[in-house]
Order: C-alpha cells, then structure tokens, then sequence
C-alpha cells in the first residue's frame, strides 16, 4: 500500500488544528461557468473517498455547478484555514455521481455519502430547485424524511481528483507546489513536490 | 448622487458584524487560467473606490492571476463570512491598474492604494517573483523601503466592477439575486434584486 501524498499529510494536520472551527471544513470551489467566466461558491468536505487522496463534496444536482461540470469538468479548490493561517489550492478534474450513474460501485459510494450526511443536510435535497426564483413562502412540505431511505433523485456526488496542489503557510510565509506525475505502470499517482516563492 | 446599491449595504453590514475577525476582509477570487481552467485564490479586500461599489485587491504584477486577467478580465469573488453565516458571489469585469496605465487618474488610484497599506505589505512586492522556484534561502535584501516612497513596479491594483451578486444568508436561509442593468442615459448602474430558491 503507497503512502499518502504529502500534501494529504499536511492537510490532515490543518484540519485537526483547526478542528474547534465549524469553518474549517468549509472551502471554495471554482468552475467555469457555461458563459466561459469563472463561477465560485463555498461548499462543505465531505471526507476523502476511502484510501485515496480524492475529495468529496454533496450538491445538488439542480444547481448550476452540475451543467458546468458536465460541460467542462474542472475545478479548483480554495480551502483557506483562519487559525492556521494555510492555504491550499488544488485543483484537478472532477467526477459527477448522479442517480443516474451507470457504475455500481460509485452509486455505493453515493449511497455512503448520502447516509453519512445529516438528516437536516439531506432534507435540503427535496426543496424546491436551487436558484430559480422563490415563488412561495410555505415551508417545505416533505420536511419528514424517512432516516433510512436511500439517496432522492437530486442528490449528487462529487469527487475531485487533484493533479496539483499549492500550499502556502502565512505564518512560516513558506510555499510549496506539489504535482501528481504518473509512474511507469502508469496506474498509480507520484507526487512531486517544489519550494516556490509566496 | 444616487444610493449605494442594496447589496453594497447588506455587505457593509457584515463586515461590521463580523469586523472582530481578522480573516473577514479575506475572500476567494476565481479567474480563468491560460489553460482555460479555473483558478483561485485568497486575497484581502482593499474597501471600496471613493463613491462606487467596485472593489478594491492588491496583487503583484508578476502573479498568474495578471496574465490570466489580461487574457479575460473576468473574475467571480465567493466572500463567506464565518460569523453571521453570510455568503457574497460577486461576478464582474476586473481593471489592472499597473505602473504602465496610461490614465493618469487611475495611476492616482494606484498610488492611494500603495500608501494605504501597510509598510510589511509594501515590502512583500520587492520580493522574488511569486510562484517562482526558491532559489535563496537568505532573506530579503533589500527589507528596508522608505515609507514615503511611491508604489514599485511590481504593485498592482486590481478593480472589480460588480455585474450581479449572488447573497445567501444561512441563518434565515434566503437567498437574493441582485443584478446591474443600465439605466436609459446609459451611463449608471441600476441594481434590480429577485427572491431565489436557497
């Protein structure tokens, strides 16, 4: 078994100093948008996919990100840490997993992600369609979701797979650029990784 | 003289609300990479220019981002505020305001700029050129700047003029769309705003 990427190491160690902070695991992602500008909204980590250094994030597979990724399925994470004064941009492609998914195995790990959310997290998924304009003020009507039912139709998950990650430390002011090359089975990332300036 | 457009006032309210932390004048700008990827980073608002809603960043003319903004001006701005639980996507035209602009009242707009940071941000543009591999351990050489000193050339002040901002408030979860049209002289931004689905 490889060991992790240094910057999954780095990470890990930012998210536990920083783990008194809701925030912490809060960052934003940049698409580009179908007018070719640049989109960008906060979103929540959800976790590393199992023994990887791919990072999963739930939305909705109505809002505007879903047809930005369809159409060009790159992006960049911006993860800020406020105590630790860290940031990490990485950047790579990322991979839609919708109902309508035809590998079982991502709509498991679909499945794994909508039961490892909230309750209160997964009853936003049977609201009305995010972004289109507010035509009633009733409360949701559906606000009783059955604890075991499996994923609803407008649950969807995103995995990145990072192929460049840029660290800096504001504090030590130190930079470092790591970047995923592949090995010669060409299977498996390696990591490399460079001192730049801040 | 017209009014400050509504959502210039719900977000000078949170940065009241949320002026105790030091990370509230940080937000996350996504531009379009060279390679047509997005690209993101955190920078530090720099207020306001005098009487309008167009927002203020500092950069380092040597950074990606000018070549990326020199290609296409266009930048989305995702502003979460960690307190009130407040989120601005602020997309719009960005001006560079470099040492070689030919409009002298934008190179005044520069040089108010320069003084109104402080003399460690000065100093960070006399630096190696950013994102480049460190080559020297040794400190800065030259980490004495006279403060009354005008902007170098390696300072640049990036402008962003609002098109449509996108609020989100996660306490009383509403979501408003305020968007720029032109008024019939054509010479003035008019801000129209609609209820959307959170």
């Amino acid at each position: 078994m490889r060991s992790a990427p240094p910057w999954k190491q780095l990470l890990l160690v930012a998210l536990d100093s920083n783990a008194h902070l809701k925030h912490s695991h809060f960052f934003q992602l940049a698409t580009v948008g179908l007018n070719g500008k640049p989109s960008n909204r906060t979103v929540v980590f959800r976790g590393f996919q199992e023994g990887s250094e791919k990072i999963q994030i739930n939305t909705d597979s109505r809002s505007s990100k879903i047809d930005e990724l369809k159409a060009f399925p790159f992006g960049e994470i911006c993860w800020y840490f406020t105590d630790s004064w860290e940031q990490f941009r990485i950047n790579g492609k990322i991979d839609l997993i919708d109902a309508s998914n035809s590998d079982p195995v991502k709509l498991q790990q679909r499945e794994k992600a909508w039961f490892a959310s909230s309750l209160r997290s997964r009853l936003q998924y049977t609201g009305s369609t995010p972004g289109l304009p507010c035509i009633s003020e009733e409360p949701c009507k559906e606000c009783h979701l059955d604890p075991s039912a499996g994923p609803v139709g407008a649950f969807c998950l995103l995995v990145m797979d990072p192929d460049q990650v840029d660290y800096l430390n504001l504090k030590s002011n130190e930079r470092l650029m790591f970047t995923s090359t592949w090995n010669e089975e060409g299977d498996a990332n390696h990591w490399t990784s460079e001192r730049i300036n801040p």
